[in-house]
């Protein structure tokens, strides 16, 4: 059981256990609302997904990314504790809401301490800002050893010209920084691991 | 004293002080060089910009990224230890070798306490691997605080189709993760930087 | 300007500057409050150094520890989320609340980038578990390059008959961990700060 | 299969596998052997234990404690590179040595990398440093989910009358930070092991 992604069938091994998988979803936020490419159809695919895997028994994570960082002019990140750093979407969606002090999910946060703890080790990326947010997230949680899918049709771009280029980086080398599949691709998957006679989860 | 750079010019606030700067030297290790494009054209203007920094104080380092991750068959990293893994320049041209166990020299190593040690808060980036090990540690640095400088002709692309849009990602939003410009610009401010009054560094 | 401390005056530089300065309360959470010995004293004490602090503009920090560790079955820490893991001082007294996920304070939580981000390299610390999270979180502090400052009798201990050698290990060598003194050193050192000429806090 | 320690039979879940298993070697370093009470002794019990642990598989590490922090003038930890920084144990009884920049061998390392690209979860702690690098090496692994037993005749104290309170701060409350026995416990568990019919070591 298997997603049908680029640039190898996703996760490595072909085992998709439900309590060793995360949706993280980074980046719902107004300031990076007010940056990405159409983000309320990735929004939309977000919510699709997080009602497939949540009945499944996959944590769903909200991560908030923002900074403190005074000393510098360019717009880096939201100010933590402005309104542009809010969440966008509802966080009871969430299992539970992650605040990191970087684009990167695992900076100045208790994200690898909260999957470590879970023994979750194999991640799925949606959300706002493809090349910012997520990227830097699915590059950081890569070095970390988890095996991480992204959703190409479910992660806004900052620049929609990038998007190719974005993707074409995790797909370089036989997949350097993990896989990428679109929303669809990962539908399939779940219909399959939901009526697979080994399914060990949480449906009726 | 600053460097003419995209999208801002370097550092954000003018301000270029030799024993607060280090290079980064990423993946000049022969598995990167094996899959980078024209690497030795990188690595000639690495050389100029190493004789141009070392005699004002700055700080040298060479960054040798590698994983012991033994359990996906996808070519993520160099295996440490392994000859892929070993530096294709002569270790006495950088101050210190940092063992790096992710495409972020951050991950795995001693690089954070090393620069923080020294006060070293200014980051120009260079090497083998844009879009790789050199993306990876701009935006790992960029969310610790450090203001990055990446040489985009002294930073070997893994697919050169890429490189417009690593160096658009950069500059996105006013520059997101930092600034780039190309070696004579660096020779440049460097030229400056040398000939002014205010210059406290350590050439003869 | 400096407390008279063990094993040396403390800052090691005599510079206390309040911007650059954070009092860190660990551990005043219901969990540690039933584990340590008289902590209402210690309370007490830190009430007063935070008057005494805040209007100097020093910054102050409350840290939550907590684990999601649920693999083991002694009681490592009070499990995130339960009644144990609040606070049991109004968290407005502080400017942040720190959630980590360890006894050290840096574990897990955003704690080094937010000191980082405001150029605070100086730390006071007291709390509730003078073994348990004052000791972790100093000790890692140290590491870090923070400069310690620990308050004997405002840091509970869990054990009344260890404290002797919990302040002893800090002060081995030296001060391998930095420094102690007790409250009324904190006090006659802020008194003089506040006199001082040389003096450019908030005060009006 | 566990080791008979306090405040608990070790490991917790009475399950002890080679390959998920570390014997972690802190202090074996000049600096240290000048600043603790009888390190010979502790050596001696040390090689003891590598000559047991080795053939079963277990993975063998020495940490080099060291700091580059310049700007203090007490003497936190050994200079990177100075001759008190050394080695006095043969490196090549460790599958691997580890330089950290704190008494922590998880600070300014790749420790944790190491471990879990290993699935390595289980630690025995000994060395030079009991109250120093190896107390603060235990705090922090606890912190990150490692099962850890300190040896404590194997890991020779700064100051001999500190080592009842240390050992009673890692036994706090059931085992706050893990367990600790002596070397004759560790003994007794390895040879039980080793004569088990479950065995799956690497013993002729």
């Amino acid at each position: 059981m298997f997603v049908e992604a680029d640039p190898y069938p996703w996760p490595y091994d072909g085992v998709l256990v439900a309590d060793r998988l995360a949706l993280v979803i980074s980046g719902a936020q107004r300031w990076f609302y007010e940056r990405t490419a159409q983000p309320d159809d990735a929004l939309g695919r977000i919510a699709r997904i997080v009602l497939l895997l949540r009945p499944m028994g996959a944590t769903i994570l909200a991560v908030r990314h923002g900074s403190d960082h005074g000393h510098q002019s360019r717009p880096v990140l939201p100010k933590i504790g402005g309104a542009d750093h809010e969440l966008i979407i509802e966080p009871s969606v969430a299992d539970a809401v992650i605040d990191a002090e970087g684009m990167d999910a695992f900076y100045g946060s208790n994200m690898d301490a909260y999957l470590r703890a879970r023994g979750i080790d194999t991640l799925i990326l949606v959300g706002l800002g493809l090349e910012g947010p997520i990227h830097s997230t699915m590059r950081s949680a890569n070095d970390r050893g988890y095996e991480c899918l992204l959703v190409s049709d479910a992660s806004a771009p900052h620049d929609p010209s990038l998007v190719r280029a974005a993707l074409s980086t995790i797909a370089f080398s036989g997949g350097i920084f993990g896989a990428f599949a679109p929303t669809a691709a990962v539908v399939d998957a779940v219909a399959d691991f939901t009526t697979s006679p080994t399914y060990s989860g949480a449906l009726p």
